[in-house]
């Protein structure tokens, strides 16, 4: 049977990195591939506990319909950590997401017409760049440096696309790890307040800072109304429940509401108060803490390997929080084929070209340091570092 | 702040039901307007005890991000009740969804191009409707009767209408509460494969049957790979944790998987486990005939009530099964002003118009019966019994 599919299936590309999870769940692989978080510092006796107790206390409710908005409790915690986080928010500006890849195909469905240009950073999350190929729009790329986003060429960029909306990830960005300077982050709202230019300002990794101080989101700077902050509990209690949110002026919220009643209803109810009853009862800013001592200490060690390792031509950024580095080679090295040599030898990361949305980047890597154990880091960046010098003598030999 | 949303936003009507839902919850009102299922015959203990075992026994994996398709073991409970059901189907021809309500969204998605034709039912369940709106489609409708769909004029729609799909509810509809006859379900499937119309079957309340023999369903017919069939554990287990699935051919359960990558990644990882272990744990047949029985009685109750107290031009289709009744009133009746008086008598319904994509149905009003008590069933028509008998005096009056 030959199916007529919709055009735009003709452009969402499955994503490299689920691909590669998929297929590497050998035990003697290393994968620096993926982006999850370290299973060994998730909560599960609190979760089982707050579980037991939901189901205890309200388990007919929980195990009801509810309504599209969010389960009420919770949105008022994620308005009041919007307010920890620098943004004056409402419980009313808050909508309960099915983890914060569905308030982007929300944010989507809301705003973008066939043929709309969405502006992101080069390199971007490949699944923002999926969520938004849903609606048909081009994309135009604005480059970063390690201060993240560049805001000197932002306006040329901005005046040239005219993007309806700038997707941007401000702290410890996937896949660079780099973090934007406050200055930048003032800039980016300003600009966009003048052009009319939504930002969505995604932002999973904020609380996962080991060094350095928070800076005040873009969303902070917002008089506008412009900005749609979304953020999760992915990285900082669990991602498989699937909960994240937006924060958004209501009359943006009333149609995000909409839409999301389209996309599933609602978002799982149980699990929506088991994450209040947690947020709720146990100190979660420990939690963090701990998790925050765990990545940065991996950080340091797959630094220190890199440096101790790595070609002299081979250099990487030096993320003060996150999940990831973002490792730049030479010129002439094409990580997509050094892909197949690091299978061989058993490690993964993730080639650079799938975070750029016109496929370019050869010559970049990212690794992802939150779930190695440190033996995995020692041996996992051992064997890249001989992929790497591998590489560098054949295109050497070739050149 | 003037926002730009996009065009399909001036389509999405909300939900009316959902309003009603949200603004209705005072103790005294009667609601026969939700399509809540009897939160008493939610199996609260034993998930309470899946929960536990799964947290117990695999916490980190369950709270950690999984794979798009579903979890394995559940996608294979899902392949054995679509056998149970008279389909042939494999492990790999299912896709866990987050709610069957993100399995209209992830077919919009993956066939719906804008101008596309979606032919419904009509009337036919609205929330599909908004499903396939995202996509800036246009709508078509065939009649009903009490045989369901009816294909006598079917075969001139599909000329005339060219759909790319249509979607249907043969087991007890919503709206309507009557199921599609054999005979109809294998020519449905006839004529799509004739036309190359995909058929989204659309199977919530299937095994809610308490009288009658089971029809297998048009996806049994299906030699060509043309019919999608949709289903849920929401109206057998628990609909708050949003679990459904859809079974289709491979290369369209690709194209759907990728479509739900951009989506919301996986559902909630938790969940699936917890409703696969409480399929393997516990007898899911004795619950689904208690809740049978529970709906049978209500239903019964029900059509009593409305035999007895109801004005004469009306009348109601008779369920053999589901959640779900349909009133037609007098020609010159317009249930949507009705419903006015309703709510200040304090019993409600949905009125027939929110069912048909061309706001036509003024003669009709849906009604529910799974979620009131048998003592809300009695005061409820009485209630309603009078709101109609004064509109049937009005009218005549004024004519």
């Amino acid at each position: 049977m030959e199916y007529r599919f919709a055009r735009r299936t003709q452009q969402i590309r499955p994503s490299t990195i689920r691909q590669i999870l998929k297929v590497t769940e050998q035990p003697d692989v290393i994968s620096f591939a993926g982006g999850l978080p370290a299973p060994e510092c998730f909560p599960v006796a609190e979760v089982a506990l707050c579980a037991q107790k939901v189901l205890a206390e309200a388990g007919a409710q929980a195990l009801q319909y509810a309504v599209t908005e969010g389960y009420g409790p919770l949105r008022e915690k994620f308005a009041a950590e919007m307010k920890a986080r620098g943004v004056s928010c409402a419980t009313e500006n808050i909508l309960v997401t099915t983890g914060s890849q569905q308030a982007l195909d929300l944010i989507g469905k809301a705003f973008l017409d066939s043929g709309d240009c969405v502006l992101t950073e080069a390199p971007t999350y490949l699944a923002a760049i999926q969520a938004f190929q849903t609606y048909e729009v081009r994309f135009a790329s604005a480059p970063t440096d390690e201060q993240g986003l560049e805001t000197g060429r932002l306006e040329e960029i901005i005046c040239r696309e005219r993007p309806k909306l700038l997707y941007t990830i401000p702290n410890f960005q996937n896949p660079t790890g780099v973090t934007q300077s406050a200055e930048r982050r003032a800039r980016v709202c300003e600009l966009a307040a003048r052009y009319g230019m939504m930002v969505v300002e995604d932002d999973p990794y904020g609380k996962l800072r080991y060094a350095g101080a928070d800076i005040p989101p873009i969303k902070s700077h917002d008089r506008d109304g412009i900005v749609l902050y979304v953020s999760t509990v992915s990285k900082i209690v669990t991602p498989g429940m699937r909960i994240g949110w937006i924060a958004a002026p209501e009359p943006v919220l009333r149609k995000l509401t909409v839409a999301k009643q389209a996309a599933d209803l609602h978002t799982s109810n149980l699990d929506q108060r088991i994450v209040d009853r947690y947020l709720a009862g146990f100190d979660n800013n420990a939690h963090i803490q701990r998790i925050r001592d765990t990545y940065g200490a991996r950080y340091a060690l797959m630094n220190s390997c890199l440096s101790q390792s790595m070609p002299k031509d081979f250099h990487w950024t030096h993320p003060e929080g996150g999940m990831f580095l973002w490792v730049t080679g030479p010129e002439e090295i094409d990580t997509w084929s050094m892909m197949e040599e690091a299978m061989r030898r058993k490690v993964l990361f993730v080639p650079g070209r799938d975070f750029f949305p016109d496929g370019s980047g050869h010559r970049y890597l990212r690794l992802n340091f939150s779930n190695a154990s440190e033996k995995d880091i020692r041996m996992g960046i051992a064997r890249l570092a001989k992929v790497a010098q591998q590489f560098v003598q054949e295109s050497s030999r070739s050149s």
